[in-house]
């Protein structure tokens, strides 16, 4: 180890290569606590010539790695194996190319996404894809778990905005994956990449696709007496024609944490649930669409309707849902933020769930959700320092991911599948199904050496091997 | 064989189990005459229980075999390997279930592309992709090669609209990738199967995206004196912010095949090419964006410019675009219509490397594309009994490929790889990537006998088994 450590510090220089306890411990969970993974170092390349070698390096010494961006997923996708190396690409943050007419731009993984937005702003483009941590997440890290975000509604995932990747993989080759131009690739390797969490390659180049910046938008936030009455509202302004760009609730808890924070921006803390509905476009058609999602908002019982008609009263009304997580994480030591998807129309009875098995628990658990996607994102706040409250807070995400897939959803609507969600799998795929999946990823990664286990059903024994539960065991010196 | 006939027979039926010569020479092609081949039989299972009886009796007989939809492919990727059997879908026309408020529906392999869009019309829906071929084309055959259309420029390809695909694995299993709900599904299978030819399963049932219709829309044709100056107006278009739903160039040769046929319309024959451009949306903004769109067309020098202020006008503009095919069709016993990709501002140039390549041959090349994807589709009119010309048309095509892909373009906007660009592959991918596609390919087809050796690069030697250019060989007894 100490020959490899000496030729990784060549490679990008003593001041990239950390193996501190300090740096070890706060490289140990990504944003989702309840699974961390002690590494034996980080490595900071600042170029692809120094991913390759230090590739190279960790497959001649056999060592398991994964790559890290911001280190801000919720699914402890990019937490270490035991004993491995973290390849952190925060220092690959180059914008290498920008086609403004040809609407792509071709970037590192280390951007920031919305860094990325802001960059093409002069050419009236953006980068669609939002996830709530869109200030600090990376590209890299958003093409991993193939991140979604509010306005993934009506824009799509990463998935659908990215055209290609230069990929390193094990054995330190670059290849590249799906087409500059966006057309067809025969097998779409490419779209293998997206959601594979590191286990495929570490992406040194993303050709990302961008959008033309909608000329207006227009917001509203409507309060329900519950939850259930929110969630309908939802599905009646799609069944209506409307296709707003975001439609996003938040349930009573997480109202009352809002606006008990420094997020506060007088959201009705008597109200069950408020929705808060974007639409954008033409100025035109905004005009016209804004009036009917008013009028079929009053159409049924309303606690009130707030209605933005400026880029500040806009910026208002998000500003409790874009503090909510911040807000809730004030509540407890610790957050389990979940991720399922149901169909749009069965958001009423997964909600009724949650609601079962909060109550059956004694967990505090609030809701916020992306429920034009039917994704709902269910927040646990607890104590990790309690070990059975931290296996309770489990115990609870599977019973609720697992009533997902009965009424027809997935495991993952953005956060990917990570260390949470492996035992999980096979109630949502075959195991003939998983059977391929695996021997597809051998293909790639034949020696197992990136991100061991991913996204594949680990035993529970294999996945104990990560140290799980905050503070349960002390961390090893 | 015999004893593998009769139990296929008894599987099927009689009536559905064909393997008299004329059936045989029939299916011998898709769309694409240049590549034939032979098969044994043509199996025409009623349900996905039969179908699932077919593939393990192929399989325990080692028999090669391809799904097949309408056949209307144009990259011989249908072509039977020699002595194999055909699945033909044409009977699995079911719409399984349509679920309007959730905007997807389930359908079999055989449901013709146009009819879906008919029959979900009452909800206010369609399914996006629309090949030219669309009313004859069947949904298993668009996700097979990941079919396109004038109006996928807006949409995006068939990829973006497939949630979901049962399918049936070389051992008769059938297992489902992709999710109901639209959520991520851990390793993108479903992604992997568009565009995968056939060769990693047979497709029963599929799970497609319905969208809303469009209020309105708004179309223009535009005839130019040259095709280049057309190629400008599109890149302008564009770089003005405008998004339309299609942009279609035909050039002069085009134009006077349409003129010279029943599908003639009044295009000016005098012109160097037209461009076909349609917005479509609310009504408000095609009225905004319709006026904006024939000012930037008048800002620049313009033969004529045609407006559709009515549904008729509007179907009276597309006749000639949609009859195109046909009108070329018209003009020798046989045609090649290649599709490639390049960024669209490389249109200029590319149009140019055609038109010299035909000033050299001294052959026929009309061209009608998809200008708003940069996907080109030369149309070569020649005669399959003169075996040179033959070999010329497709030297020809494969210059102006491998143009494309020096342009920083691709093999294929939308016909797929097939027979036609197998040879070209490793031009547009590495070795190594060549390599993972082959070992990925097997993980589902481990004895490949699902459409052998489709989409990865075969020696020449190779693909002579297959036989090509009609007419240069006798069909065998």
């Amino acid at each position: 180890m100490d020959e490899l450590f000496a030729q990784l510090r060549k490679v990008v220089g003593d001041n990239h290569f950390l193996n501190d306890a300090a740096s070890l411990h706060a490289y140990e969970s990504d944003a989702l606590t309840l699974f961390r993974g002690r590494g034996s170092c980080i490595v900071i390349p600042g170029s692809r010539e120094e991913v390759v070698a230090c590739v190279k390096l960790f497959h001649a010494a056999s060592v398991p790695f994964v790559a890290r961006g911001a280190g801000t997923g919720l699914s402890g996708g990019a937490v270490v194996a035991p004993g491995g190396a973290i390849l952190a690409m925060s220092r690959m943050r180059k914008v290498i190319e920008v086609h403004p007419e040809e609407h792509w731009a071709l970037v590192e993984p280390g951007v920031i996404n919305a860094k990325l937005s802001e960059l093409v702003a002069p050419y009236g483009l953006c980068f669609a894809p939002d996830p709530s941590s869109q200030k600090v997440c990376t590209l890299g890290g958003n093409v991993a778990e193939n991140a979604g975000g509010p306005h993934c509604f009506l824009h799509g995932m990463t998935a659908q905005h990215v055209r290609f990747c230069e990929v390193v993989l094990p054995d330190g080759r670059i290849e590249s994956w799906g087409c500059r131009s966006g057309g067809d690739s025969d097998l779409d390797l490419r779209g293998f990449l997206l959601g594979s969490e590191g286990t495929l390659g570490v992406i040194v180049a993303i050709g990302v696709r961008l959008m033309p910046v909608a000329e207006d938008a227009f917001t509203v936030l409507a309060a329900y007496h519950s939850l259930l009455e929110a969630c309908e509202a939802t599905t009646e302004i799609v069944a209506a024609g409307l296709q707003p760009a975001a439609m996003e609730v938040m349930d009573q808890n997480t109202i009352k944490a809002v606006e008990d924070s420094v997020y506060r921006c007088g959201l009705p803390t008597e109200a069950g649930a408020v929705l808060l509905v974007e639409l954008e476009g033409p100025r035109r058609v905004i005009e016209r669409d804004g009036k009917e999602l008013v009028d079929l908002l009053k159409s049924r019982q309303l606690m009130k309707l707030d209605v933005a008609t400026s880029p500040t009263q806009r910026a208002a009304l998000w500003k409790g849902r874009k503090g909510a997580g911040g807000a809730l994480g004030r509540q407890a030591p610790d957050s389990y933020v979940m991720d399922g998807v149901v169909p749009r129309s069965r958001l009423v009875e997964i909600m009724s769930f949650v609601e079962e098995v909060q109550a059956a628990s004694g967990l505090k658990v609030a809701n916020l959700f992306h429920a034009g996607d039917g994704n709902i994102h269910p927040h646990f706040s607890y104590d990790a320092r309690n070990p059975e409250q931290s296996a309770l807070v489990e115990k609870c995400g599977a019973q609720i991911l697992e009533r997902c897939l009965e009424l027809g959803g997935s495991l993952s609507g953005e956060h990917g599948i990570g260390l949470e969600k492996e035992h999980l799998l096979s109630k949502q795929f075959s195991a003939a199904t998983l059977k391929i999946m695996e021997r597809v990823r051998r293909v790639f990664n034949p020696d197992d050496l990136l991100n061991p286990g991913r996204g594949l059903p680990l035993s529970r024994g294999c996945a104990e091997a990560f140290r799980r539960h905050r503070g349960v065991e002390p961390p090893p010196a």
